[in-house]
């Protein structure tokens, strides 16, 4: 069968198109439709379809599709959604092989039986198809404009995939406002057959695409959208828009596009681990792309701004900052190689070099000195005030100096507007405010960086196991301490020396064996929270403690929770002090299992100071997480506490990370506490649920 | 004399003006700037001078300020620095009241001198400056542009107030580019004379503008400058952009301005204590003043969103819940009211209504609909593609309907932006992107709810003690324990019962007198933190302990510093065991003499989750800074822990303001820990430090 990349680069490449649905009346989109691919110059062939009509446009129209004298490469359909199954069997016993729906009324308007007939006929038929539910799909190194409106034409190096149309049209209309052309603008619609993960993977290899903008509501699916993007992001650099990350914009996403929206942070942290970008509003979405596509690849996180304007330099390096890039201090010997240029007396030479000059030379001359110096590893020009001859200038220099090159041009003049379209006609990164220009540089940046790190760090993971089928509603059993510590036991996650005892003597005799104090639990299917009912004694001294502690806590329980089974108590040797952290694991509705780490008690109830990543996670992954908690420095010693074992945090993520993919019958998961030492961890209690569907397994 | 206010309503309306070092040369700022204001349109007299021209762009030139045929009303400088004294002087013989001094070189390039000189010129022969150091002063209602660039025409209600020139224009030019006209753009530079509380003051009361935005990169004078923005504030909307967050940003900014940058967080602190708005980037400054000038005051905060694109949506209400907005849901029987207008068939009824329509008359039906019941407090109309007869439908729908209106217009196509030109033309205010329009609204409904809650909040509050002299340099003292009770029980903040001791007897005594367990601390003048050296004991249960206590811990100090004086002992009972918090001063740079509170340990220290005020405070600042914290849900009871007394804290942080503000000689003042309890709040430490040029107070 036909890959779904070469049934794309076919359908994108189409000789001829039928536009089922072409109308006359210039209110339709079946006229608009027609009207854009014309206008937009494509160079095929065109053929409405459109029983009622002769002519439209100075077209030719066809009544059916049968009478068109060739097979057409592609359809497009604009018909109402009742009547898109039998215009695709009509397409299909032409022998059309891709279609592409823009109609809406399937499962976005709740119709599920028109979405699943076309399912089903895109399979029996072998026809492949885009949408339905979409404004079009332009490819431009075709000149194909198959969108209601408006023609794209110019084309550049940037892919638009969004989940809804307008956003595609506004993206792209930002980018050729500004001079910057698109390779593609792509609408995913339903994504009934071709998703997004299918478009991903045909632009990581496309040569008309530098960078993915792609903006979601919800994942179609999460195994598959997290391998793709993790294979295509070592391509090409991708970044995204997700919405609904609040209550009522997951209801709105749920109600536009009818799929799931997750859990955000668990997309944040997806996001994170394939490494791409994550942008939190639509214009960073559009910077960012731009940025990583035009800003050639910085050689470090170095940045120097040159401007003429101190105020607007301050602005981007307030934000630069904020981003993780460096503002390195000139060195003297540049600083006195400057004094010696015919700059303005006014210029202030630091960085940023402020230099209040309206002559293209100095800024030239600057930058060429700086690089000699190797100061920088990018170079910021911060115009804001019309400049003679800065297009050239820059176009110039950005070939001429190690560092790579970002402009930021501000306000709306005639000059700045032109001279914008002549940087970005030459390749040149240029943004509205300085702000934005930090934003697109610093993803520029990290993106370089990552690449640097070394392609291990980002080679494709194992699959990860199907587990969202566990999602389903099936009942959970909370399993016993003894049994929790032997599965714990079996991936090396450490825990303080323990026995079950069924009586107060057996009790004794355990805690003989072990060091003194004990604390004692009580093991009961029917008690998960012990403490809050009196389940837990500690800092039990010596044999006599533990006689009277076990019948005081079963005299306590058989009162308290008299239907309680008592199975018998674990005893354990008490753990010394030291930093508590919560390992936990919870499945995600998007991306099925996940790991969580974080500090426990009020870090994780009050400030949410959590961080989680999809399993199976690797060394570097489990680094990170410790790395990104708000709180990380406690780790390396706090109020004169010594650091902890990090290396034994990164072994448990990783033991419990296995854990929970190999035991697939896992419903809930967590440690809480597990305490850190200066060597070492140990998980003090383990509150495990396991599927009922499940194996029995005995309480030990 | 003439108030401030008065100068430069004068200036501003000048009706005559001199350009001193008017230029033919059109490289040179003295030939931009008379181009400028000829382009202008100005339609006062202009009067060139230059010494070598006879005429430049059509005017007549004048030798000197001396020859020209009256007495001009402002004179507008731009020849070098160092020639602007004798123009000064000149200026004032001839009997001119104000000039507009756009020459830099003077404190921005360290030469205090020539700074100094003209600041004494403006005062001793009654001239006053705006600048040096600025791009020039654009006031519209007088067609005045006298600017290097560009012309400015266009007017409207936004007052742009910048540190930058370059800033000025641009945000300047984002206004006209869509058709928003402003009132004044004014460049502050450095502020010799007429500085940003007097331009503040000025468009207080100025009936061309509606909203403020002001851009500084640090503030002159800390006391005046809020006061005169918590009354500006009362009267009319402001937005302040204050950069220089990051270090590299301080540096920048010291650099460019020679102006004090402060703490960052006590800067934020004080706009929320003075009821302005700060933005967090340029496009933001932009976007909150557009919102607050031209969404008429909001009702509430509740938001619905209507569409012509679900993905634009998502993303505004997505930004909108994160800014403190309200998505209600609608009620039934709108949907059914909705159900029965000739809507599109897909269209979704829910918040927001996706219409998906390209008739401007759905969009008038269903703001209609929603407003008969009464729905929202603002309705965002979000146009993503070209619908016929937009901005006539919003203009009108706008005066027509009780809820505020707003549009977000996505994409640079043509009908868009004649569309955005026409509805700002009629006072609508229209964003570029979802989150841009979303961050408008929240401005605009947050200055709406301030004003509701009444003004005597927002009432002039008293002077605060002048306290910046207190940064000098001189060294401080130590404040003994016994004395710093003394000083809190002045202002009534409680602390545990307590004595001073200076032998065991004394201390066994004391401790008699007081219930046991008690506390022993060392007070030495030699010794700040106490317990790192064993100079606290705790929990001591009767009187042998204390005789036993006493003694070890003499023992023990007389070894570790042995260099330190041991003045002798204060006994505490020991306070129940509570939240702790701290409450400290801080005196900052710009601002002075500022609160600060937070919960203690980790929360201060590693994620600095405190929050700052500047004293005196009132009742609604203290109940605020409880609010804003990240952990205040602490304060409602943790892990059934009973919710803490907050009237006691409020009490408190009030009593310390008093305190800080009323002490003038403290340096330096910190309680912690405060401990919490369901009623009231106890002091169990002070650590204050004395100016050592105040007078000497016994310690005991």
């Amino acid at each position: 069968m036909e890959k779904t990349t070469e049934t794309i680069t076919r359908m994108f490449n189409a000789q001829s198109i039928a536009i089922v649905g072409a109308s006359s009346d210039p209110g339709k989109f079946g006229y608009m439709t027609l009207n854009t691919l014309i206008e937009g110059g494509y160079e095929g062939r065109i053929y409405p379809v459109n029983p009622k009509a002769k002519e439209i446009l100075g077209k030719r129209v066809y009544a059916s599709l049968g009478e068109i004298p060739e097979i057409p490469d592609i359809a497009v359909i604009i018909v109402a959604a009742k009547l898109v199954p039998a215009i695709l069997l009509e397409a299909a016993d032409k022998g059309i092989k891709g279609a592409a729906i823009l109609s809406a009324g399937f499962r976005d308007a709740g119709r599920m039986d028109l979405e699943n007939e076309i399912k089903r006929i895109s399979k029996e038929c072998s026809i492949r198809l885009m949408g339905p539910n979409i404004q079009g799909i332009s490819y431009l190194p075709n000149k194909m404009c198959a969108m209601f409106f408006p023609p794209m034409t110019k084309i550049g190096p940037l892919a638009i995939i969004t989940q809804s149309g307008s956003l595609t049209t506004a993206l792209a209309e930002w980018a050729f406002d500004e001079g910057l052309g698109i390779s593609a603008a792509i609408n995913l619609g339903n994504q009934t057959d071709i998703c997004e993960s299918d478009y991903l993977d045909y632009f990581a290899t496309n040569n008309h695409t530098t960078s993915i903008m792609l903006h979601l509501e919800g994942v179609k699916d999460g195994k598959r959208f997290l391998e793709t993007i993790r294979r295509v992001a070592i391509l090409k650099p991708v970044v995204i828009l997700k919405s609904g990350r609040s209550r009522s914009g997951q209801k709105s996403a749920a109600s536009h596009t009818a799929s799931l929206a997750g859990s955000d942070a668990i997309f944040s942290a997806a996001c994170q681990q394939v490494g791409v970008h994550r942008a939190d509003d639509l214009e960073t979405l559009y910077d960012i792309a731009k940025g990583m596509a035009l800003i050639r690849k910085p050689r470090g996180r170095r940045l120097l701004t040159i401007s003429s304007s101190g105020g607007a330099c301050t602005l981007a390096v307030d934000e630069a900052e904020a981003l993780g890039l460096r503002v390195p201090e000139l060195p003297q010997e540049l600083i006195e190689e400057l004094q010696t240029l015919n700059l303005p007396p006014l210029a202030h030479l630091s960085n940023p070099i402020d230099l209040g000059s309206l002559t293209a030379d100095h800024y030239e001359q600057a930058a060429l000195a700086a690089d000699q110096h190797d100061v920088a590893d990018i170079v910021l020009f911060n115009f804001a005030d019309p400049v003679t001859a800065t297009s050239e200038m820059v176009v110039s220099i950005a070939n001429r100096i190690k560092a790579s090159v970002a402009v930021c041009f501000m306000g709306g003049g005639k000059t700045e507007k032109e001279a914008r379209l002549k940087m970005h006609a030459n390749g040149v990164a240029v943004f509205s405010s300085p702000e934005r220009a930090a934003r697109g540089i610093s993803a520029a940046v990290q993106t370089a960086m990552k690449n640097k790190a070394g392609t291990d760090t980002y080679t494709v993971k194992q699959s990860f196991t199907d587990n969202i089928s566990l999602m389903s509603n099936c009942g959970s059993r909370f399993v016993l301490e003894p049994e929790a510590i032997d599965l714990l036991n079996k991936y090396h996650i450490s825990c303080p020396a323990n026995g079950f005892a069924r009586t107060a003597e057996a009790a004794v005799e355990i805690s003989n064996r072990l060091v003194y104090p004990v604390v004692m639990k009580i093991v009961s299917p029917d008690i998960v929270h012990k403490s809050d009912v009196g389940g837990v004694l500690t800092g039990l001294a010596n044999s006599a403690a533990v006689t009277d502690g076990f019948k005081k806590m079963f005299d306590h329980l058989n009162v308290t929770v008299p239907k309680a089974s008592l199975e018998g108590v674990l005893i354990s040797e008490q753990a010394p002090d030291g930093l508590e952290v919560i390992i936990g694991a919870k499945v995600d509705s998007i991306f099925g299992k996940t790991i969580m780490f974080g500090l426990g008690g009020i870090f994780t109830e009050v400030l949410h100071d959590v961080t989680f990543r999809i399993v199976p996670i690797e060394k570097n992954d489990a680094e990170m997480m410790i790395r990104e908690l708000k709180c990380t420095s406690i780790f390396n010693g706090y109020r004169g506490q010594p650091a902890v074992d990090q290396e034994a945090i990164v072994e448990l993520l990783l033991a419990v990370s296995k854990l929970i993919i190999n035991e697939n019958n896992i419903a809930e998961f967590e440690l809480n506490p597990v305490r850190l030492y200066e060597n070492g961890a140990i998980a003090l209690d383990a509150r495990i649920f396991r599927y009922q569907a499940g194996p029995k397994v005995n309480s030990n």
